[in-house]
């Protein structure tokens, strides 16, 4: 299988040197970009580029797909009233089918968006894997482990481990869901699947002012220095959240080699009160990533929106517009994205024999007018677009996405299906 | 003419009971909102709802509407270097026709994304009034006066007032500046223009905290004491910005039955630093509305964008979640800016015998999905939507738009003409 994205007006490749080409191609063969310049190539799928920018897929580091179900049922509430009143009821009820359904929505509306791969976090991932492999998304998945639901989870989630473990799309990781609702000895118990398997972790951290005074009242100190005094940071462990982290959290980050996501649309949504400390982050050099979080509390997936809420809210956060410029935005949810995964050898970036992760974005629209150079390009990606500017993707070389048709997904079966869902648990 | 939204999912009244009907139809029959229900009649244009919402058009309370022309040519920067360095040594260049492109692709953007009226300030407002009558949106306008421009600007800004008096689309109005940039001689030959012709007045006020400052050194009060002083302030006009109000300013605004409006987008990308006053605004009863300012400091025109930030950037600034509910945000963005421009009678809801402003989202998107109900479809309306959701709407009555083709603006010498103008400034 073979495509040509031919003559394409702007490539923003991400390399290195972040260059951006005019006027050229880009030649994938299986699941690799083979050639960009001006291939003389016969290919299997040719697609036009004329009027359009090609860039690496954009990749969201932190969400819960299947609470796509929830979207628009609960906002504007208190975090503890939201999850305590609205979320956790419903999500005890969630049958497997159920966050199949969820999730399918979501990796569909990743699709549209130009989202080539995500980090997910959620309950019955068997499903979750099922509507992802369906769907064709490159996705990081783990069954979320809490103090309650250990014993019956642990199998579960090991099995579904060496299931997935070398899978081509597929990563299995150990999805810990925060150091207050685990335990040390629950924690440890996660890490030693990390360790035997070699895989990631992901957990909450410090996402509340509560959360962190709680743990100075209870242990005397912060969560991350507890979380390094039980031994559970490594170059292994993905950090989401951190809005309240101290200098010497960061750290101590630093020193473990941790990496770290920042959700900013959920964080001002849910009123967190704070950005992280990025600036001192960025010069501890830490791999950082950008996520919008689960449906439920931003509520849409988009990450160009991600990407403009990052800047701005962070230039507003720290009274610096110079802070964040357009092409760190872009940086975070692409290539320095990729290096939390620890795969910034195989995606995130426009280089010959990397994996093809591929948006086109359709630049022929008012919004995205005039374009002036090369540094239009980049405002326009992440200050100008939204999500469905996106026109075709493809994910590991193949096409999921042409001219805003997402292929292999009914949107009248998964509306419906997620509609009914939905239904039954408000009439309950 | 006469057109027939039939068999709507959903209609967002946006009436003074904030009612939503469910599968129902609404007849407009020239300029007006006949009928909503169940009408009985043929209609010249008959637009299928199905799987859509109608709400009123969104209203952009402040831009800048040529400054399309600029976007993404400086981001990042320093307020000051980017007004200084960037921004005026072009806009000093701009000739009559630059800014008519410039306005038209404003129009074209703002019609692609639902805005049915929006407020402008700008200079070469005679041609922006042209690109407005060719586009069919509803428009407050007026030339930008300073100091610096008064002697040769306020004989063109007369006759531009007399002109469009009366206008059924085009309202003049007064565009002073700024209290820093236009003396108090000045503000009052302007208030008089007001005054004669019974017109708003429209003026940025305490956008910056140096601003602010400034003035407290030099004259040894804010801003809007000082406009408060010397007369300026009454039910006519609008203050835009407003992020370093003191709780006094407000009173006083609150006394003078003033309006504000504001740009959340724009004041986070510049990092002015604060958000507005806006509990105390609201509980003061002073009317609001929201703006994008212009494409060269936010860097588009989607309204949609622009009540999600007002939600989240408020409910952050405040560490309330529970600030301005979604209901909110759309009414900023409808009713209640229509009361800014003291026209709450003719616009903002879809009410019986009221101007024909409408706008229909399609919401059968993966990210518009479950619906579950009412609260689920003014959710989805202010955090899930985008701009290019909307797929047709009309202006007093007149399709501008339908299935998301703009009706008489010809897409290409729009973007060719504003590309040249840009390439023209650059390379000189």
């Amino acid at each position: 299988m073979s495509i040509l994205f031919k003559n394409v007006d702007w490539i923003v490749t991400q390399n290195p040197e972040r260059e951006i080409f005019r006027n050229k191609s880009v030649y994938v063969e299986d699941n690799k970009i083979v050639e960009i310049g001006n291939p003389k190539v016969e290919a299997d799928h040719v697609i036009d580029g004329k009027g359009k920018i090609l860039s690496p897929g954009l990749i969201n580091c932190h969400t819960h797909s299947s609470m796509t179900l929830f979207r628009g049922y609960a906002d504007d509430m208190e975090l503890k009233t939201w999850l305590e009143e609205k979320i956790w009821p419903l999500e005890i009820k969630l049958k497997p089918e159920d966050c199949y359904f969820g999730s399918l929505l979501a990796c569909f509306e990743m699709i549209r968006f130009g989202v080539t791969c995500f980090n997910d976090m959620y309950i019955h991932v068997d499903e979750i894997a099922k509507a992802v492999k369906e769907s064709g998304l490159r996705c990081f998945l783990g069954e979320v482990i809490f103090d309650w639901n250990l014993e019956e989870k642990l199998p579960y989630s090991d099995k579904f481990i060496k299931k997935y473990l070398g899978d081509e799309l597929i990563t299995p990781l150990v999805n810990m869901h925060s150091p207050y609702s685990c335990s040390e000895e629950t924690l440890l118990k996660l890490k030693k699947k990390s360790d035997n398997y070699n895989i990631l972790m992901h957990i909450h951290v410090s996402e509340t002012e509560k959360e962190v005074k709680d743990f100075q009242k209870d242990k005397g100190k912060t969560p991350v220095k507890y979380l390094d005094e039980i031994g559970i940071l490594n170059d292994k462990l993905i950090a989401v959240h951190c809005n309240w982290l101290t200098n010497k959290d960061v750290d101590i980050f630093s020193q473990r080699n941790c990496s770290i996501v920042h959700c900013p649309t959920s964080n001002m949504k849910l009123a967190n009160g704070r950005m992280p400390l990025l600036k001192w982050i960025f010069k501890k050099d830490i791999r950082v990533g950008l996520g919008t979080d689960g449906a439920a509390s931003n509520n849409n997936l988009d990450m160009f929106e991600e990407m403009k809420n990052c800047s701005i809210a962070n230039k507003f956060f720290q009274r610096d517009p110079t802070f964040i410029p357009a092409q760190k935005a872009l940086d975070l949810a692409t290539i320095e994205a990729a290096k939390v995964f620890g795969i910034g050898d195989k995606i995130g970036s426009i280089e010959e024999d990397k994996n093809a992760d591929l948006i086109l974005v359709d630049s022929r629209k008012p919004h995205l007018q005039p374009i002036h150079g090369k540094s239009t390009v980049i405002s326009n990606l992440v200050y100008s677009c939204q999500g469905l500017d996106v026109d075709s993707m493809a994910v590991n070389g193949k096409i999921l996405m042409k001219n805003r048709e997402v292929l292999g997904i009914d949107d009248e079966e998964v509306f419906g299906n997620t509609e009914k869902i939905m239904k039954n648990f408000i009439s309950v």
